[in-house]
Formats: structure tokens, C-alpha cells, sequence
């Protein structure tokens, strides 16, 4: 099983950005614990990241063939992209949408999803641990 | 670790209830699997439902100092009950929210969630499947 | 063929509370009467009230398989409830929802029934007579 | 006893229009039905059709003094037209407003119906039925 | 100087409809007196009603090149048309909107005027005399 | 018939201010003419003007008992000013509001007057005219 | 192939209305050329005209079975007729709109169609020459 | 003088729910002094507490007819509940509302209050003495 | 303790403005009757009152090293005025907000309190006794 | 005459993305057709694509002075690029919108367009032909 | 170069008031510095400052032909205040609106600007130094 | 003192763009001018930029550790885009936003700035000379 993780705008900060709210961890040392974890499970994980939206749907394109599952936290498009949900509903490789923070419980604009509602299902909260979490949801 | 998984109202009909979208399995049934899957790893599972919001308030009163966590699908309850999502913020037992279907792909009304905004975290979207997420989110 | 009125909030009130938007009849008397005036069709017609929204969904579940037909007033839960909307989805009985008053002519909050949008039909503003109107419509 | 039945635009193409909603039966062939149920209750039903809004408000205006009860289904204008509605109060004669379809479980904006505020009541859902009822409610 | 008045919907039952709203003085009687009121000062008063929308319609576009002067009572259309706003400007009479109650102390529906919008001015709460009014700031 | 204007906020530099709205004639020219055309017929027109809101508050209690009509242009305030809506509904004197551009065909948030739904009448539109109509209204 | 052209509210005023925004040229004008036009590829054009939202529906109406496709105008209806957009629904003629000015870019009320939404596709802002268009796209 | 205390959801975990917006006495404890500063003034003092909305709606409608006076605190049920609302307006038992933390100052959605809109007042912000003002109400 | 009273626009009025909504005794001879129930308790009460919405703010500011408590009914600035919200925020005196008659109960624009926001409590709704309740919750 | 097709996201998918919605042919095939269909009448039809906001920004930029119109689909931008309509308002080359399905008939967040709204027209619902109607409106 | 500095309610609290939003510092202790600043290049600087909206008006009123410019901080009427902002566009002195905090990082009611609308430019969030460069924007 | 001004959409048309708007000067022109104001105050200036969202967020992450300050105009993003905002709150070196004309003067969907709201103030509406206040903004 292979699975892309894609990464947007700012989260290529994680770490330095906003710590309260997303953590002190950057993605790439995160990164080593995930794929560690799901060692002796056959998955293998790549992960993009971009700040830019129209790049995110080049992401999601190349996916279509060469991937099992997509792993997508648009970040601040996740609001506002009618693009990138039309995208998620574009290809056939299924899309869970993860955040690290708790969308429902922020500002009013963050607890709409227009990403979400193309996608498989979302899972918003848990830090970074929401990776994992798709993760395993692709191994049900 | 003890969990309590609340289910709300109309859940106690899961596999009868409108198919296409929940699905032909009943929720006992699947809890004798999701049991299963946790065996080894020291999780004991509650289940209580009931199709009263104040019950449900209720339930999560009484797991204090009984669990470690809560799962809960609130059901149609989620959008519009302030009452739950005061009583997630009255008990120090983390609550994490799931749904079967995915919430943010449904009709207006279900795709803000009163109830998630109170919680630890939410998972929406992948089925029966939601609540082991849910259960694995406990064990990180 | 077997009818289930099922009466919400207040409505144990009738007859004493605001009579003059509600009538001056409680609903026990009405029943006789009502009960009289399809004696000779073949029609038995039980009735249950509550003030709770959860007992209203548990009244609902218990009729599957026993009634043919099911008469609701959800009163003040109408134009909240998605619970109990989604328990008339969740049933296999047709449901069909009456008001004493006209609701498109009162409060603003009261125009909108959600419980309505998952009836089989709905009779509004005809005082008591709207319950006779709805068993009719099982006869037709 | 005598009935006016006022049919509002696009129900004179009852039975060829949108058959998946509207059913079809024409009105004409229903109307025959009809008057044969309520044949030895001394009730007299005529019926007019237009397409115009103003027609519609000079069908009512003209049923003062000739008849005893008016069923109003006003299509597409029941959701849009002040103008109906203020006719509805201008006139002594009781209104009853019909749907075939369950107004309540359709888009948006036909939830919401502006003449059927100044009506006495309001039966919507039950097919060409919905017309037998209003009949009935004036039986009452 | 040649001025036409112009009545829209239920204009025509003034005097028996709603009479706490709109008084008990019918449309033609009032004209009588009207017309006395402004004999000598070289003031023609032509009157026409309809109930149809396009029928005022028509009315406007007729009275260019024979009429100075346009008093228009829309009744239910004022709030809703765009299309009688659009004749308005279509034309070069020039328009004042008159209103026998004063519609900024109405339902909230009736507070904005789509038609005012396109006229000279407007003349809203007098009863009848709003339309002396009206002829009176003709001969300004 | 003792009548008062009473002008509110920047309507002291009428004449100067915004001509292509308001004119170049500046108010109190005008109230000569004013004056003069009701002469022969027992008015006497009184005139007062502030920018403070609670001002206009006081002139209109101020106006209790010593006059018979007021005519009001509340400027800026027309659409905000809860308390001069009060202020109208507190005191015995009928009050009619008056506008010199067309506030329908003007700014969306122009297009609503509270203190018009507290007043008689309005009239809106006929530049300075408009304070001339009002007169007039007060001799029907 | 037949095509009916149905032009609404104030389209018979063209070339006198608001040139700035609708031209100078009157529509029978324009139509003579737009015959010229198709005349070698086998297309009638006919054309009707009513200010009234019924006649409208009336001429939809009659086109079927007469016509292979409708080209509407429906002016100031386009953005408030259920009643219209119910129509084309009724009816087995495919339907295209078409407007002069480009509706996307005037006041807010104008940008949404309703009629627009039941039509097969919709043209606007090329001045007359979007009657040309809706003509070339049914000769696809 | 008998009054009755009805306190909604989560008021039982008093004291040991978010103390920085409800303080740390528990409800019982408060209750003692409660009675006591009326000791001498001929009032009883009796307390009811549910999660469930419609058990609040049974207490209100059980003090019918035994008490003087209803001291109503719904919690979360305050800004949703027409049923509640209802019940008030049902009885003939006056009800004052109160709140322990000022509603004015909270989240948006506390803002409103649906039941307090059915009572004789409200009294809101001043801690548990908001209950004591309440007593105090009753006997003016 | 020294409290400030400060009533806004039009209360000068009371006794004599509205008598079915705001009473018919005046707010002087009312105070005579609150002093001298305070009169034993150490409680000094001043009063004034101001229909200007920036003189209310001086008053505050003046109150500030003078008085102990504030007692505030802005009147018709409650619903609308940031300024006063923003001087109750400005001084270190706690401002109680009282209103005669019950503001949830009223129309939906006096539904909400921008002024309560910012004061430490509010009674509304229990006639001129909602100031004695204020005074009450001074001595708390 | 030089025109410069723009597509927007996802267009690149064409003829495998949602088929029901947006057809089965891939867009170079049919632009081969479609520059076929023009050959004879002096046209040339160049064509880029961009799924990036900027990009399409870029391309329209970079047109001035090398072609003499553009044909604009911007996809999922249509609803939301304040930065696109600046970018057609910024440039000396008409625009015309197109649109494969008919956007009126879609989810409500895609009936508005912004960048329809600086465009010269616009061309919804035709499937691909709405390109070729898009190349015939230049050559009116 | 004369420069009139209005201040708005609250503003002479400036130094006591919220000073976590606005400072420690007052509005003269200020003004002595930024005097300083511009002391050699001939710029003199009035201040006034007044809690009463009418008075705003009047400065700006007496302002024409006294000043060459007049920097603004309305405070709390920025945003309600459609009489301010018709008196600046009613005098022919350029006005430049200031912020101490700034407004679009504030509570939603303080991000819009009526105000400011009619402004030539506006300078928010510097704190005090928001009045040097408004000073600044006069000499470019 | 280093500070980056980043320019984002349809500025690099400046000067040639909507001229009324926006002025004849080109930036690189007017930058020349800049420095040349700043040359003595040891200000450095440098200039960035792009059409593209994630370019002008991919700018910002580059300013971190290299700039004292940012000028952002982030043009038509500066309404919608949640992503630079959190790019804004992301960094470590203070924002000032600017624009060139007035924004709150502009249309309905301009006023708002979602990116301002995360600046540390903003300047809007002194055209060009917008960026010499910002760098002054820097030199307090």
C-alpha cells in the first residue's frame, strides 16, 4: 500500500509556526516516527508539500496510478478552495483530510471544510497524531 | 484504559436505518469485533445509547472518574445541542467525537458540529470504522 | 389498520394552555370523538404523548411493526429537531404531521418544520380537525 | 355547500409535467373522481386554472358572495406573491391551500409559503389527495 | 397637465378589504373628490387597475407621450418586481409611488420598495390622501 | 396649526453640501418661500436644527403641547436611531418624516428608516418639496 | 427547425429603453436580420412578446410539439419566477436564455437566475448578438 | 409565598464545572443560605434539577396550581428551546429567568434567549446571587 | 455606598410616554420610594439623566473615584451603541444594566444588549422594580 | 483575428474527471474540431492551461498586444478570484466566460461569478460547445 | 499647513482606559511630541475631542476654511455612524481616519469602517503613532 | 533597517492597470523615488513580485531572518485568502499592509482584509504614497 501525504501552505513551518496551536515537532522528524510505526505493515509513505494551491492539485493528479490512498491537509485552502475539492473528486485515488488542530473548535471561517466534503472522511484534532490516524484508516 | 463509547439517538437502529448511508451492520455486532481488535492492548469497552439528549448528558456525568475517555455520536443532536457540548466542557474525561457518514458532505444543517467544537478531536467519514480510529487515538 | 398519535411537548396541556391560539378541548375528549367518527372503517387509533424529544424518537422506533400509520404533533421540537427527523427516516411507518394552529402563520421560527421534511404529507391550521384530516389521508 | 378549486401555473400540464413529482393523473380526470366522493354530501366543486398571477386574484375576488370555500393551489407562486396573499386577506370567503408535493421536503425555497400564511390551513404531500382533504376540512 | 393614476393588486376591493388597514372609502368615490379638489388648476386625472403585473406593465408603457405624470399604487408588487421597476425606468414619465398605510411600519417584508426605488419620489402612510399628495408635487 | 421642523445632522449646510444629492438652495431661503405659501392659510412653521441626536430628541418632547405637526428629517439618523423612533412613539405629536433625495434608489443601508415606522407618514424624494407635501399632508 | 424566441417584461420597448444598457436597435429590427442570418440552414424563427409572467408560461406551453427549441428572455422575471423556471421544467422543448447586458455584472439581484437554472444553458452579455448564439447552439 | 427552582442542564456539577465562568459553590450549598436570608419572610424555597429538556418542561408544568413562582435556569436549553418556551407561555405560574454568568457577554449564540422571552423577567451575570435577586423579584 | 443611576433617552418621559409598556409613574416620584427603602442600609442613590448618547458616557466618566456602583438603562443606545460598551469598559465603577420592560420580549432588534455586554450584570423586564433589584445586587 | 483559450483547473482532466457532469472527450482532441470548425474564417485558437490561480493571471497578462480576445474557463476560480476579475479588469483584451455544465443548475456556491462579472459575456451549459459559441461571439 | 486632530467617545480617557489595547500614554502628553516632530516644517496642530456624535459633526462643520486637514478617531461611532460620515462627505476638507489598535484584528463590528468610507485615506493599528503618519500623509 | 515590500497580483500592471483607480505611475518608477526618500536613514528596501497566492507566501517564509519588516499589498487576495494570513501569523517579522486606494470606500467584498486582521497595522487609501507610510510605520 502506498500512500501520499500532501502538505499545504505553512505547514512546511511546522514546528516554528504558532506552537500553541500546532505543536513544536516539524513534519520531516514526525515523518520518521510515522513510517517507523507502519514498518512491518507493507505501507509505504511519501510526502509533498506546497504552498501553493494550484500545485496541490498537480500533486493530486500525479497521485492518480502510482498511489493507494492520499493523506491531504490543504491548511488554510481547506476553507476556501473550490479548486482543490473539485480536484479530490477529479481522480480515483481516495482522499482522507486531516488537520492537526480541532477545525470545529476555531475561528467560524475554519469550521467549514469544502475539502472535506469531497473527501473520504476527515479526521481534525489529535496534533499530528491525525496522520497516524489516516493512516490506519486506510488499513481497515 | 476504560472507554465509554455514547451512542445517541436513532443509533440503537444501525443496520436497519437508511442503509445507504450507515450501513447494514447493528452496533452490537461490530462492538464484539472492535473488542477483538483491542484485546491484547489492556482497552476495556463500554457501550450505553439512548435517544434522550439529557441522558447522553447524563452518561457523560457518570463517567467521571469511571473512564479515560469517551467516544460519542451525538447523532442529530451534534448541530444543535448546546447542552452536550456544555457538559463535554463540565467533565475532565476527553471526549472524542465520531459519525459514520461524513459530515461535511451532507446536508447544510450537519456540517457544523456544536457538540465537536467541545471536544478533544473528531473523526467523520469512514463507517463503522470511525469509532476503532477513535479508540486508536486514546492509545497514541 | 392500526393509527399511533404521537403528541408532543405541552401538548398534556391542551385546552387549559393559550386557548386562544389552541382551542378550549383537551385531547382525551377529542379522542373519543374522534375514535366515533371512524368506527365503521376499520380503524383503531392509540395514543401516546411526551415532553421529552427523546421518548417522542423511542415512541416512533416501537411502532415499527405495530401501526400501519403514524399521526405526529412534535409541537416546539418541529422546528428543531433533526433527531427526531431523522428517526421518521429511520422507520418504515408512514408519518404524517399535524398542527392545531396554522404554522406559516405565526412566529417566524415556526414556519420552517424539519420534522415536516421527512413526512410522508402535513396538515396545518386546522385546529383539532387536522388530526380527522390525517387519519383520512391513511384511507385514501 | 359550494367549493372553488383555483389552480395556479403549470397545473393545467398535471400528468405530463415532471410525472416523478407530480404523478399522472390530469386534473380533469381526477376532478371527476372527486366530485363522485362527495356526490351525496351536497357539495359543489368548480374549478378554474390560470397561469397569470392577477388572474388568480381575480378568481378570488370573484368568488365572494358565490362561494363557500376556496382551495388554493397557487405553484410557483406560492412562495413569491405578496400579492395573492394580501387577496386571500381581502376576501371573507375561507381558503384552504393544497400541495401535491410535501412543500417541506423540497428546495429551499418552496419551504417557505407566503400565501398559505393568510390561509386557514395548509395540506401538503398527499398527491391529488391533498385536494379530497381540503374538501373535507370544509365538512368539518 | 395630464396625470394617470395606476392601482395594482386588490386596489380594487378598497373599501371592503381590510378596512382597518386600508379604510372604508372605495377607489372611485375618492376620485370624485380628487378631481374636485385640483378642478381649477388645469388637472386631468385618468385612473386604470389591474391585478396582473404585466397588465401595469402595459399601462406605463401606453401612458409615454399621453400622460405627464404617473401615480403608481403597486399594492403586493411593490416589494418583489423587479419587472415594474424596470418599466419605470424604461419609460420617460416620470413616476411617484404612493402607499395608503405606511409601509416602513409594516411586516418586514414590506418595508423596502423595488419599484420606489426606480421613481421620482414616494408618498407612504397618508390613507387616500397620499394621492392628492402626489398629484400635488406634480404642480411643483 | 402651529407645525416644526425639525432638521437633523448636516442639513445646516444644505445648499453647500453634496449639491448633486441635495440641491443649492440652502434651507432657510427656502423656508421663506415656505412660509409665504402657506400664508393665507393659518400655518405657522417653526424651524430647528442640530447634529446631536439626543437634540433632536429634546425638540421633539420640547414640541409637546405648543405644537400641532412636526415634520422631521432626521439625516444620518433615519436609519439607526432607535432612540428618535422612541422619542416619536413617546409624545402625542403626529410626526411626519421627510427626505430630499429618494432614499429607496440611494445606498442599501439608506433604503430602511426606523424613525419612519415610528411616524404618520413619509415622504421621500421631491428634493426641498418634500418639506412642502408634508405641510399640505397636515391639511388634509 | 423551428425555433420560438419568447421575449418578457419591457423587451418591446427596446431601442427606446435605456440605451446605455440595452442598445438602440428595437427588436423587430434585429429580428429581420438574424433571419437573414440562418436562411440557408433550414432554421424558422418565430417571435413572441408579453409583459405578463403568465403569458410567459403560456407561450412555453404552447411551443410543445410546435418547436424544437425555445430561446427565453424572460427580462425582470429571470430572477424571481418559480413560476417560469417551473415551466421549463414542465415542458419536453429544451430551452436556452439569453440576455443582453451581461447580468453577472449589474446589482446583486440580477446576478442569480432561477430560470436560468432550469434551462439547458444561458448566454448573456453579448448585447443582441446572444440571440445569434442561442441559435448557433442549437444548430450544434 | 412557595417557590420553585427548576435548574437544566449540567447545573448539577456546580462547583465542579469551568469554575472560571461558574464559581466554585456547589448548587446544595448555596441553597442552605439560600433559604435562610428568607427565613423570616414567609418564603419556601424548593429545587428541581434535569439534563432533560423535557423533564424541565414536566417540573414547569407540575408547579401549576402549588407554586407562586418559577426561578428558571435552562442552561444550554435557553437559546434552542421552543418546547421550554412554550411551557412557559402554557402555565399560569409566573417565571423569572436567571443566569449565573452574564449571557450578554458570552458566545454569540448565548446572546439570545428564547425562554426568557416567554417570562415575566430576567436577571443575568451576578453569580449564584442571581438567584437571590430572583427571590427578591417575587416579592416586590 | 454611593450608587449613580443614569437613564437614557426619552425615560424623562416615564409616566407618561407608552403607559401600556413602560408604566405610568414617573421616574422622580418612583425614586422617593427607592430611597427610602434603602434608607436604613447605608445606600446614597443619585440620579440623572441625559437623551444625548455622549452625555450618558461624561456621566460615566464623571462617576469614576465618586461613585460605587452605576445603574444603567440606555434606553434606546442599548441596542446600537459601541461608544457607551466602550466607556463601561473604560472606567473601574461596575455598571449594573436595567430595563423596565422585558427586552427578550420585544421586538427582535431590542433582543440584543450591546451595552449588557460590557456591564458586570442586567435585570430586565420587572417594571421600575428592576432598579431596586439592581440596588439589591449592589449590597450583595 | 488571434484568440488564446484559458482553462482552470482540473480542465487538464477532462473527458476522465466526473464524465456525467463534464463529458467524455479530452480537450485537445476537441480542439482540433473545434479549430477545424473556424478554419476557413481567419481564426486562430491557442490554448493553455494552468490548475495555479497565478498562472492564469500570468497567461492573461501576457496577452495583451498578441491576441485579440480570450476565451476564459476558470474552473473552481470562477466563484472566488477577486485576484482573476482584477486581472481581466486590468487588461485590454475583451474576455468571454465559458462554462461546460450550466452553473445556474449547480451547488449554490457556483451560481455567482466573479470573474464572469469583468468579463464581456459569458457562455454556461453547453458542454464544449460553449467554446465554439465563445469564438463565434467574436466574430459578430 | 493647519491640521485639525478630532477625537471621538472615550479617547479622553486615553492612558487609564484598556490600556493593554490602547497604551499608557494620554492623548497631551502625546500631542506635545508629535507637535515637536513636525515643529520645523510648518505644520500647526489643533485638537479637540468630544464624547457626543453631534459635536464630531460640528468640528468638522467649523472646520471648513480653517483647516487643510482633519485627522479622525471616531472610536466606537466608526462603525454605526452613517451622520459622521455624511458630514465628511459634506465638507471640502480632506479627512484622514486613524486607529490606535487595529479595527479588521478586532471584535467582527469594529472591521468595517462607515466612517472611514468617506474618508480619503485610513492609517489603523500603529498605536499612537497613527496620528504621525496621518500627519505624514498630509505633507507628501 | 531591511524591510521587503511584496507586491501580489496585477501589480506588476501598475500604471497601466485602471488608471482611475490606481494611478499612471509603474512601481519600479516610483520605487526609484522611495529609496531615494529613505537614503539617508539607513533604510534598505528591497522589492518582491507575484501573481501567485503560495509565491507571496513562499516570500514571507524567506523574510524570516533576513527582514526587519514587511510591506505586503497582497492585492485581490488580500479579501479571501486564510493562507497568507497564517503565513502572516506564521513569521517572525512584523507586517504592515497596504493598499493603494481605500479599501472601506470600495466594493462590499473589498472592505473586509483577512490579512490585515493578522498584520500589525495598515494603511489604505493615500495611493502610492501608501508605502512611504508604511516604511515610516517601521522608522517610529
Amino acid at each position: 500500500m502506498k500512500i501520499l501525504i500532501i502538505n499545504g501552505p505553512n505547514l512546511n513551518l511546522l514546528g516554528r509556526r504558532e506552537p500553541d496551536i500546532y505543536g513544536h515537532l516539524d513534519f520531516d522528524s514526525y515523518l520518521v516516527g510515522l513510517r517507523k510505526t507502519f514498518d512491518g505493515r507493507g505501507v509505504t509513505i511519501d510526502h509533498v508539500q506546497s504552498n501553493v494551491e494550484g500545485e496541490i492539485i498537480n500533486f493530486m493528479h500525479g497521485a492518480m496510478g502510482r498511489y493507494d490512498g492520499i493523506i491531504l491537509n490543504a491548511g488554510g485552502y481547506t476553507h476556501t478552495s473550490v479548486a482543490i475539492a473539485d480536484a479530490i473528486r477529479s481522480i480515483d485515488v481516495p482522499v482522507v483530510e486531516v488537520h492537526i488542530s480541532n477545525i470545529f473548535a476555531r475561528e467560524e471561517y475554519r469550521r467549514i471544510s469544502l475539502t472535506g466534503a469531497a473527501c473520504h472522511g476527515a479526521i481534525t484534532g489529535f496534533g499530528l497524531d491525525s496522520y497516524r490516524l489516516a493512516v490506519e484508516s486506510f488499513l481497515a
